[in-house]
């Protein structure tokens, strides 16, 4: 079911999958380099959000990504200011899950030719999500590679990319990385609005199919186009994340929702000790999603790997820390909920809740 | 005349540096969410080759850069295996102009889809410069973005770009950022052989004008093909750079030889005590440039700006260190020069050794 679904994206998942692991094998043959040295990646993090970095005892996370092809969307529709808040998404919730302070951000603009009113709006959205992130924006590049980047209509066209840094907030010893996950433990869930940076491809393509060429003109509603519903920025959840971290509550295991879903993230930390997961009080996804699922007739299945389905983020903690849990979140207005526990069957089952609600097994 | 020579290049080097300007200073803004916390930036290095970050009184340099269009040159020839010496050496060699130690580099490689093959010569040839540069390929992404990415032919398009992160070495305080220099230092050169990933826009449209669009594959003697001799590996510095400092060797200012040639790269750091520069001793260039640039008609001035004309890196230092450093540098079989001197005008003057040899002042 998922190669299909890979396949009706434009995607081939499992080359992907081939690719990266070569890559991945290239890189850890390179740990050696900085064997005993400043720098050295800890090993033994398959399944880890972020690479993990140790200078003399003091450990660092840093994490590289892009927003994709969610690009297209705002040269579609001309708004480019919410992009930044995407790209700094992708790399600092990545440390995030792994209990990383995001610090800094680098960000690499390949252009094909320069725009100076885009590439401000886009820096200044930048910015603007540095701020919600409390990070800094230490510095970046600006490329033009002419005819090697193409997109959508005669504006300047792009591919955005970054690389966040972070470090280990003092009351944690060591990353979170989900080990310690036994059957028992509860499974939260943080609420998304749109698509973060994942899954257009695959939008896309429904959205031309129904809507025709000019789609992201197209009502979703009589406010909003669906190039605006699809262009709803990504939350930033690093700060209330580090913040719960200095509040002394730590999670045994957090996943980001990003390419993979739920099944492929949350597997990600459960995989290493064999536990699996019930998934019964997930959060609607939104309603311009479920939409896009009935209109392509994705399958549940496929539409829960490939979208994030209203789903952000991951919080695994023991039974006894759940509460002040919660209760941080609601105190600072952060839409959570118990959705679940871990068993330890190994598989994860979800009671789904798209356009054609089931009961999924990954 | 550097106008005229960007145009030639298909580039308008005025807006990208405005560009790049409203990108620092956005990213100035964001700098006070980090003030008195970890992973501050440091202010007041403008000129710098790297950005310096503070995590408790340890300093760590943060660089980010790709390989623009160097990557037509390998999907023209088919020979990838090289190119992760140039992104290798783009980003560590920036670190090591500030005197850091680059310990880790995280990738990120666009494609429009996805070749199991190329991806592994690639990676493979980024574990190799690895090696060289003594570092950790501590992560990336890989990102399928269709037709958002083209190129050359009919294989795998792609563009790659790096971030990488170092340390000072024990025996630096602070980074070496040319702030010390004065009249009567000495200017030390190591040499390149290739363009690095610098001016391929303007020498491809030269050498398509000159020879046809299979350019490359055209003899450029017996032995090679001009698509290989524009594909010549990039030199990697970093290590030997830091061997120097830690052999107690610190000069006064460094600078990378990229885009802007020495004049931009030696003018970032001195611009900031108002020294300029005579070089009158400068490595020959590679032959070849020297052929693309009468092909083209290139005006010397433009010539070295655009391209590094046999010159890599520059070591500024204090004339009593001179004979130690030279001795460093043969010992490790490095092809290094006394080109210069350090004077007060402000202006940096070249003995220039291209197609047209002339006395240059920028």
């Amino acid at each position: 079911m998922e190669k299909s679904g890979a396949k009706q994206s434009g995607r081939d998942i499992d080359l992907g999958n081939k690719c990266s692991s070569n890559a991945f094998r290239w890189a850890q043959k390179s740990f050696l380099n900085r064997k005993g040295k400043d720098g050295e990646p800890l090993a033994g993090l398959e399944g880890a959000f972020s690479n993990v970095l140790n200078f003399r005892g003091r450990q660092f996370g840093i994490s590289s990504d892009g927003i994709g092809t969610k690009v297209e969307i705002a040269e579609r529709t001309g708004i480019y200011e919410s992009l930044g808040h995407d790209l700094v998404a992708m790399v600092v919730d990545d440390l995030a899950a792994n209990g990383f302070e995001a610090t800094d951000v680098s960000n690499i603009l390949d252009v094909d030719y320069l725009d100076y009113d885009i590439v401000d709006k886009l820096m200044g959205g930048l910015w603007e999500a540095a701020e919600t992130a409390g990070v800094a924006i230490s510095g970046g590049e600006i490329a033009e590679l002419g005819s090697r980047v193409r997109g959508y209509g005669d504006a300047m066209h792009f591919n955005w990319c970054a690389t966040a840094i972070g470090v280990l907030p003092d009351n944690l010893k060591k990353p979170v990385n989900g080990r310690g996950i036994t059957p028992g433990d509860i499974i939260l869930l943080l609420k998304e609005k749109g698509m973060r940076s994942n899954g257009f491809s695959l939008a896309r393509k429904i959205l031309e199919k129904e809507l025709g060429k000019t789609w992201h003109q197209q009502g979703y509603n009589s406010q909003k186009t669906w190039g605006q519903m699809l262009l709803i920025p990504s939350q930033i959840m690093c700060r209330i994340i580090t913040g719960m971290i200095n509040a002394g509550l730590i999670p045994k295991g957090m996943a980001h929702i990003t390419g993979g879903g739920i099944p492929d993230n949350l597997g990600r930390i459960l995989k290493m000790n064999g536990c699996g997961a019930i998934l019964d009080h997930l959060f609607e996804p939104p309603d311009f999603v479920v939409q896009l699922q009935q209109m392509g007739g994705i399958p549940e299945k496929e539409a829960y790997r490939i979208w994030n389905m209203g789903n952000a983020f991951i919080i695994v903690a023991d039974n006894d820390d759940i509460d002040r849990i919660m209760k941080y979140f609601i105190l600072h207005n952060c839409m959570i909920r118990i959705a679940g526990k871990i068993d330890p069957t190994g598989k994860i089952k979800l009671s789904s809740r798209g356009a054609f609600p089931d009961e999924l097994v990954y």
